[in-house]
């Protein structure tokens, strides 16, 4: 064996020798340090190690492993080694490996062709293992989770505009509030055709008769004044939903003051699917979008992440994480997260 | 008009006049009392009155809603009307209309053509508003949802057995646990190849070199006795999922002791994905089931159901909820919940 050893020296690994070029130069493994020399960090070391280009003292890969372990090392090595496989040079987001390491990210992972001397980056990734909880908030353009079967799966994370041209509704409507819904008996004109606001009681065909309103879109209309009924829409909202409704008015709110109809998404498992667009019911194009709220500091499980990208991949729509506090004004924080095939 | 009018009578319409030929006989409302005199339950009354084919008292059909008001009333009408709309015949499952009136059910759906004096049933019908959460062990063998925006959605309900022929592992292998995996640096042959438990580390083309288990795989392994490691992957599997951990191991172990092959379904949201007929991971067919590990008295909200099975569905998969205790030696029972199209 000719590979060069390295030794480890407070937490990451030093090979002196021609390492610079062979590592660094060539592969994009590692920061220099000294002249030829370069420190590898941990999960550097341990795929060089793996492939055997590397020797760390006398250990390993096993032994290489056990002395690193950390509840998140394996995960981080598991996926900077599919990257490296997938053909990337990726680098941890640590001082001195690249300049201004993103705080919230665990990887910069480079352009094709790129590497850590040029720093084109192409992602800026987060790792997690599938146990870990994930704070959609703060997420980085891209997450990798491992699964409990140590297998890879990447998002890509983007805040979205969320903006629309659809047609509003400036009439006003007199509706009963009935248990969790509303009707309106003798709706006006274009409530439901042009604005589309609630459903025909009797199906499309009776789109002239009688049109039952979701209790959002009757508490919308009731805040701006569109809206009469017996009785607070809100309160039934609250008794029926609690702060959950509350939470969903604001960003119902927020999707229709940007022109955009929210409808229910729940045949798709979430809160709205919403359209961009629409100036008519007999003319809706593809609804774009599926939003799900949540709290502003909601943790997600990852299955639950995978589950919503999954389903809204396979219908041809965009998952959206509405982040708003239940009805204090703040106005609600988009983040979309979709499949990532690096 | 000439229609019938009907009085409002301890909670049901009874209508006298020809109204059994003209509502039972024909068209499948209601139940004979005496002579041509029959008892309408509300949602029947409710949907001739709104039709027109029927008065009640002076109420219009607002006023009747309102006058029969309870948070299901609404959502039991629309359920009614939407079937009867499809062409079925459908009775309120109480006792008087049906025989034997099924417990867990709403109402009793016959086959096409056929209607409540020949009893030939095609469903029995739970319905639920999307609010209210739903125990998946007693459901019956369909289900009505209607959502915030009254549009109804269907699902059956099954009990699959959940049997396979897959090729099992009966050699032994030593394992390392490290966090919250395992890892076989030297497998046996065949137990990656044939018996489909866990990983290459180095990806597919790696079968031959070390394997990575998941904890459950390498906790069943280990109380068959097949796997050998420091420390205890139970403990380890409680440590960083709690209770949650061994309902799944219930779970995982009951499906490979029935010949199926439990892989992790993170990509789909759920549990796992299963194989029914594994004998080698190079000739693996199409996985047929999602199954999501539940409690057994787990209340669902209809809108988790609804994205499980959505999901199931557009990946051409039964979506299956194993309720299992936590480890008490009880066998999970299976609960299929797939789309219904009346």
């Amino acid at each position: 064996m000719n590979e060069p050893r390295g030794r480890i020296e407070e937490g990451v690994v030093r090979v002196a020798g021609d390492a610079r070029q062979r590592y660094y130069d060539a592969r994009g493994y590692g920061r220099p340090i000294e002249g030829n020399e370069i420190a590898l960090a941990p999960v550097e070391a341990a795929h060089l190690l793996f492939r055997g280009d590397l020797r760390v003292e006398d250990m390993d890969f096993p032994a290489f492993v056990r002395r690193f372990e950390d509840p998140t090392f394996l995960v981080r090595y598991l996926v900077y080694a599919d990257l490296r496989e997938r053909g990337f040079y990726l680098s941890p987001a640590r001082e001195g490996w690249v300049s201004d390491p993103p705080a919230d990210a665990h990887f910069v992972v480079y352009e094709r062709g790129s590497g850590p001397w040029d720093d084109e980056r192409l992602y800026e990734l987060r790792v997690a293992g599938e146990r870990e909880a994930i704070g959609v908030a703060d997420l980085p353009g891209a997450l990798a989770v491992v699964d409990e079967e140590s297998e890879v799966t990447y998002f890509e994370v983007e805040r979205p505009t969320m903006n629309g041209s659809s047609t509003g509704f400036s009439g006003t409507v007199e509706a009963d509030l009935l248990a969790d819904r509303a009707i309106a008996w003798d709706p006006p004109e274009g409530l439901f055709s042009a604005a589309f606001y609630g459903q025909p009681l009797s199906g499309r065909q009776g789109a002239d008769g009688p049109i039952q309103l979701s209790l959002l879109e009757a508490a919308y209309l009731a805040e701006r004044g569109s809206l009469s009924t017996d009785g607070s829409i809100l309160e039934r909202g609250r008794a029926v939903e609690g702060e959950r409704f509350e939470r969903r008015l604001a960003v119902y709110t927020a999707l229709r003051e940007r022109g955009v109809v929210p409808k229910t998404g729940f045949k798709f498992g979430a809160d709205f699917r919403v359209y961009a667009d629409v100036t008519s019911v007999d003319d809706l194009g593809h609804s774009e979008s599926l939003v799900r709220a949540l709290p502003p500091g909601c943790a997600r499980s990852p299955r639950e992440l995978s589950l919503d990208v999954r389903l809204a991949h396979g219908v041809r729509k965009r998952m959206v994480f509405a982040l708003a506090s239940a009805n204090d004004g703040t106005k609600p924080t988009f983040v979309s997260v979709g499949r990532l095939t690096p």
